[in-house]
């Protein structure tokens, strides 16, 4: 009576619940363990969030703070939000094109809800976020996985073309990506866009471009992250406070639509009737007030690119092959033996814990989060290194 | 392209909606608005919560208070209801039993997907709290509405069984109820779980309660608000800390599965699959932590008591019918024209704002939350003495 489809993907037995419970096993045994597994940040947000809670803590009586918010967001908060990628990102956005969510997750299920329950698959460049997949298949329908080049991981327009089939109906960029460390560039962006723009005119339907968006601050050496909203009108961005904010447990982001996207307030009106229909009601009241007050506050960047510098340049060192990762807070690497798998699993019986590319839709690579305390780093490079000897990688 | 029915759900139009903006409206232009529409409450949470707020904001760094929660809720969070549940109502749960969401709302979407997806119905008791039945249209099932006794709004165990078809697979019990205020008794509750046992066995098929508890606190003059679980193995006790705590903005709840429950492991696994793979994913983090260290504390409940006895006292005083609302925050008035949405009109052109029982499975009433300012309630009075000599009720 209870679908297996449903039992299958809430019970254990994947391998990075494997190993994060291996590791919280050692942890307790008070070994040393170097985790590497959780993109959740490890520098604390910008000192206006904590003064910004006060002062609403202060201020609102809680009964009046801690009320139910509308189901888009308050109104003063969608106005914010709209203001902010206005003058930022100068696409214009009025309040009704935000609708506040919990994070980029949601705005993901929601729109993959939305924009595939008509027919239609999703598409998606490897690597990629592997929720993206069990979103579409929890409609119904599929993910088509689009290759990028190989080992640049980054756009392959020629692939996309092909990709990009008659009934694909949204695609999903995450760029600065979660796995690779890529941030597309802005003429393969552009390229995209254009792509995208002769294909909706060849299958005579919208394609929309779905930009999953909460890496976009966490961009080094003065490269440009890309708007995606302004090279193609079609475009719903996804943010969350989760990464540049450092609040990824609190559960605040938004979606905005471009005010001149094809079937605009239809698309608004099935989220805000999934979001009803389907119980994912309202983002707390207090963090969405909070976060839009602080729209802009960044937590110290620096130090991911200080962890980056540091894991990139010994792993390199040490010989193992990774492409340079510009953006996010993870290094993608190529694992010394093709199953990723049991790299993770060889790595882990060292206190080393890494997740298999393999959940990313590109196995024989692995994801290395360096959002942790410099001091992990340094702990964990002898262990790299003996590693890096057994499988005689120099 | 974009599915009509989810379009509906999230369009304006229903009348709810139009009496708020009307009110906000109202209320921009200077006027006062005596608006009894939301269930919010309107006392301050137990000072014990900022307190523990302020405790955990001192005491953890923020990172790492902030930090991603894991999807069932930190293992901390899930021993403490556990062990809250077990002393308070004497049925054991364990930490493994029981799951943090964003309140009950989260709870109820997500067991009817995990209970409706294989097939079946779903079954509440008008009056009910309509977005049930959201739930289930969403899943592609349906809600049956059972009446209760006429007036009364008590359980009617005959209809009750007329009702309760083969193909029932979760019955939603809501004590005390939204929006009558009434509270199940425990001898009709017993012969619910009498009734629902042996259904279980001429059907070869669990039936599972889920009990809809977040006004459990709210109960007065000493009566009893029984806790389901204990009367019948198959009940999953659906919470929130929105009303008895008031927090309603920030989302917290959890259900419990007794650990004897038929299918409790598959159950609780289609729980986790479908919080993963809808997007449903992880609840605040600091909130969960504040909400289980104040398990227990309540808003001082004898403000809605005393709300009730002075609205109550002067509406049955001026002529109208209601049932004596022993919890909730809710008064349920028989409407003296027959049509409550008309009626509902009628009291919007005097700034006094109500929602007709329509929204509620129940035409023909109308839903008075008194969970309002007492300066609120005084000063609508003469508006409803008004009404009550225009519609001839004395």
């Amino acid at each position: 009576m209870i679908d297996k489809q449903l039992v299958a993907w809430g019970s254990s037995g994947n391998i990075i619940r494997e190993i994060a419970e291996y590791g919280a096993e050692q942890a307790k045994k008070g070994e040393t363990v170097y985790n590497f597994t959780i993109g959740s940040p490890s520098i604390d947000p910008p000192g206006i969030v904590r003064e910004t809670m006060e002062r609403y803590l202060n201020a609102v009586p809680a009964a009046k703070l801690f009320t139910y918010a509308p189901a888009a967001g308050y109104p003063a908060v969608r106005e914010k939000i709209a203001g902010y990628l206005t003058k930022t990102h100068g696409v214009d956005y009025r309040a009704q094109d935000v609708l506040v969510t919990c994070g980029t997750s949601t705005c993901l299920a929601v729109l993959t809800r939305v924009l595939l329950s008509g027919g239609g698959r999703a598409m998606a460049f490897a690597p990629y976020f592997m929720d993206y997949k069990y979103y579409a298949e929890a409609v119904g329908s599929s993910l088509i996985e689009c290759p990028t080049e190989a080992g640049t991981f980054r756009l392959d327009l020629a692939a996309a073309e092909r990709a990009l089939a008659p009934d694909v109906q949204m695609l999903v960029v995450n760029t600065p990506n979660n796995p690779s460390g890529v941030v597309f560039s802005r003429e393969s962006l552009t390229g995209l866009a254009a792509l995208l723009e002769r294909k909706q005119r060849e299958y005579a339907h919208p394609i929309y471009l779905v930009a999953d968006g909460p890496y976009r601050e966490l961009v080094y050496d003065g490269l440009e992250s890309v708007f995606l909203p302004e090279l193609y009108k079609n475009t719903i961005d996804c943010y969350s406070f989760s990464k540049g904010m450092s609040l990824p447990g609190e559960r605040v982001g938004f979606m905005a639509l471009r005010a001149d996207m094809d079937g605009h307030d239809d698309l608004l009106a099935a989220c805000m009737g999934v979001i009803r229909a389907f119980g994912y009601i309202c983002v707390s009241s207090m963090w969405q007030q909070v976060a839009a007050d602080c729209l802009g506050a960044t937590s110290d960047v620096g130090v991911y690119r200080a962890n980056r510098d540091l894991l990139y340049g010994a792993l390199t060192e040490m010989g193992y092959a990774c492409v340079h990762p510009d953006g996010a807070f993870y290094l993608f690497l190529k694992t010394p033996e093709p199953d990723a798998q049991a790299f993770c699993r060889r790595a882990m019986r060292e206190n080393l814990l890494i997740v298999p590319g393999d959940a990313f839709g590109t196995p024989g690579y692995v994801r290395v989060a360096y959002c942790v305390d410099r001091g992990t780093i340094e702990g964990s490079l002898p262990t790299w290194e003996a590693l890096a000897r057994e499988y005689g990688l120099k």
